[in-house]
């Protein structure tokens, strides 16, 4: 999406590859929304690091990253030897897939690229089937979220004052995001509404990463505490609420997306607001059959207790301080420790609807449309 | 209530007067909970800075303060003519309504105290009126709070789990405390129990005051952010919720309270967790007629763009910096503004009861007993 740096408006996406320098050019997330800055990663080594210390995240963000590392990785080898070439590709594979451990969107993606390659007779084929196929995934991965944004558009109605929850935007993905997708696509049309970004304590991705994303698209937005979305529903200042799914049950249409996420499901139910929830196929998750089964990640305590941000006088934000990196304040009782469960579960009947690719659809109705939906047969 | 200060705990009230010294001690609650320090304060324009400053802050705190700080003005007071007295009274009234022009109970305090003064003769005795009158006042503060202490006690069963909202504690009373009134008086009792302390965003008073009192008092509690008390609901884990009131409709059982209140309110009803709200009596508006008629005050923006905090690395929170005095940090987009209503609006039928110094009270039950709480008659 667009990124204006020294007053030049360009298309950014979160992940690109060059391969004739055989390098992946990634944006430093770390510093949003302070700074914006690109970095390179020379080899899959660089690439594996970036994905560990989060200078990209999100799912379909580092699927991508793990697919172009793959590539980068296969393109460094040297030698004609098939069988030398396998197991170098398999280490290449376990270095990125060890970056971070937990997340199964970077696997299937390798494992995507690498069902392709047997299609090559030599090295160089194989090489070069490994750059398509990466390039492919990445293409693909964008055109999934515009099908999301081109079936979410039509909720979207001039004027409108919309909700959304954390980050599902470009920055999570390769580009045009997910709860975004139909923001992006309404604005293309055209259309003008405005955006509530939650500020989503504790790591404040709505405050920093949403509306620094909506900034630079130029879309009407502002930030709120996460307390104040309760008092907007009940001055009937909410139309409609889009937020974005960490994974979504397919037997159920249970939602788990980050915390607050419920919170806002149940605001929104009780005063008549439509709750979308907008999915890429990848997150959901077919076999398992309840919410309650959904692992609930503790997360350490320092993210509630206090917040990173850039030193200034509150009353100057633009101007920037030397250095733009942020900073950590304790802001809690220095003697009181923290509960940060980092995700919540919406049941399907808070829900009212799941834009996927494929169309909108009642949570309730995935299971009964999954081959439509590349579920299990 | 108790603090610990170099590893001796004494009890402490937010404010004291020193009649012989004429000078008013304070809590310096804008360095809490990073140093706890006191500051005395020698003449009523000192004490009418501290107010402004927000040295002090929470109704019943501050009306203390006045009426203390009018006492000490009174006392200050050379001569023997009473109409130079009483000119000189108007004047320290007037410095000290000003500080917080738009509060009502610093008004209400100092009215009280101006009443008790026609029964002094001489200048002296109007003198040693003010001052009897101004410790009478925050006395009789301290015992509503144990009153509620006492009303509410009862709510509370060994091993339960309470979330609480903000901080209506003994910092912002004299003592004791509206919300924590019950807690306290069940730890006197012997019991145990655990308090989720919402952070309270933007200002952070969950996670920095009451957190530091509860620590300071030694009562299990976790700081959560407040997008996680949904969560904490859906598992099962609340089992009493326990918040203050800024303003209490006397005519419809609404309760004006720090924003987010509303939400937790509407969680617990969802989860049929009982909610009450303490309130001492001076905070029930008998006139008002709608909680749609409450002015909800927009604060500045700056709060929910940043935070409030003590530099320091994220895994040693406990080590402090040389200069405890928190810093402000920018954490939202620099170029984004925020929305930041400071307060929101409690539906009775969302509130189990109301625990005043006189009993528990369902909230559309107030105007019926208006006579037994103060009201009109």
């Amino acid at each position: 999406m667009n990124v204006t740096v020294h007053g030049r408006t360009r298309h950014y996406r979160t992940v690109t590859f060059d391969a004739g320098a055989n390098c992946v050019t990634l944006v430093e997330q770390r510093l949003l929304p302070h700074e914006f800055r690109l970095v390179v990663t020379p080899d899959f080594g660089a690439t594996a690091r970036a994905i560990r210390d989060m200078v990209v995240r999100g799912a379909p963000a580092i699927a991508a990253t793990a697919a172009y590392g793959l590539a980068q990785g296969a393109r460094a080898f040297r030698g004609g030897s098939l069988e030398k070439f396998a197991r170098h590709i398999r280490g290449v594979y376990e270095t990125l897939k060890a970056a971070r451990p937990t997340a199964v969107d970077p696997v299937n993606a390798m494992d995507e690229i690498l069902a392709h390659l047997s299609a090559g007779q030599t090295v160089a084929e194989q090489q070069a089937l490994a750059v398509a196929a990466a390039e492919d995934f990445a293409q693909s991965s964008v055109r999934h979220c515009q099908a999301i944004g081109d079936r979410g558009v039509g909720l979207i109605r001039e004027g409108m004052r919309i909700l959304t929850h954390c980050n599902a935007g470009w920055l999570a993905c390769v580009d045009v995001g997910t709860a975004t997708a139909p923001l992006y696509a309404a604005q293309a049309r055209g259309m003008h509404f405005h955006v509530f970004c939650d500020e989503t304590r504790p790591r404040s991705q709505g405050a920093t990463l949403t509306a620094w994303e909506l900034a630079q698209q130029r879309i009407s937005h502002q930030v709120i505490a996460d307390n104040a979305a309760g008092l907007l529903f009940a001055r009937g200042q909410i139309d409609l609420v889009i937020v974005g799914s960490d994974r979504t049950l397919g037997r159920t249409g249970e939602v788990a997306n980050k915390i607050g996420t419920y919170t806002k499901a149940v605001l929104a139910k009780r005063h008549g607001v439509p709750f979308y929830v907008a999915i890429p196929l990848s997150t959901i998750d077919w076999k398992l059959t309840a919410g309650r089964k959904i692992p609930i990640e503790e997360r350490d305590g320092s993210e509630v207790l206090g917040a990173w941000g850039a030193v200034r006088n509150p009353r100057s934000a633009i101007r920037r301080s030397k250095s733009a990196s942020p900073v950590y304040v304790r802001v809690a009782n220095p003697t009181s420790s923290a509960l940060n469960p980092g995700f919540d579960v919406t049941p399907p009947e808070l829900i009212t609807g799941l834009i996927t690719p494929a169309g909108i659809f009642r949570p309730r109705d995935l299971w009964r449309k999954r081959a439509r939906l590349g579920g299990p047969i």
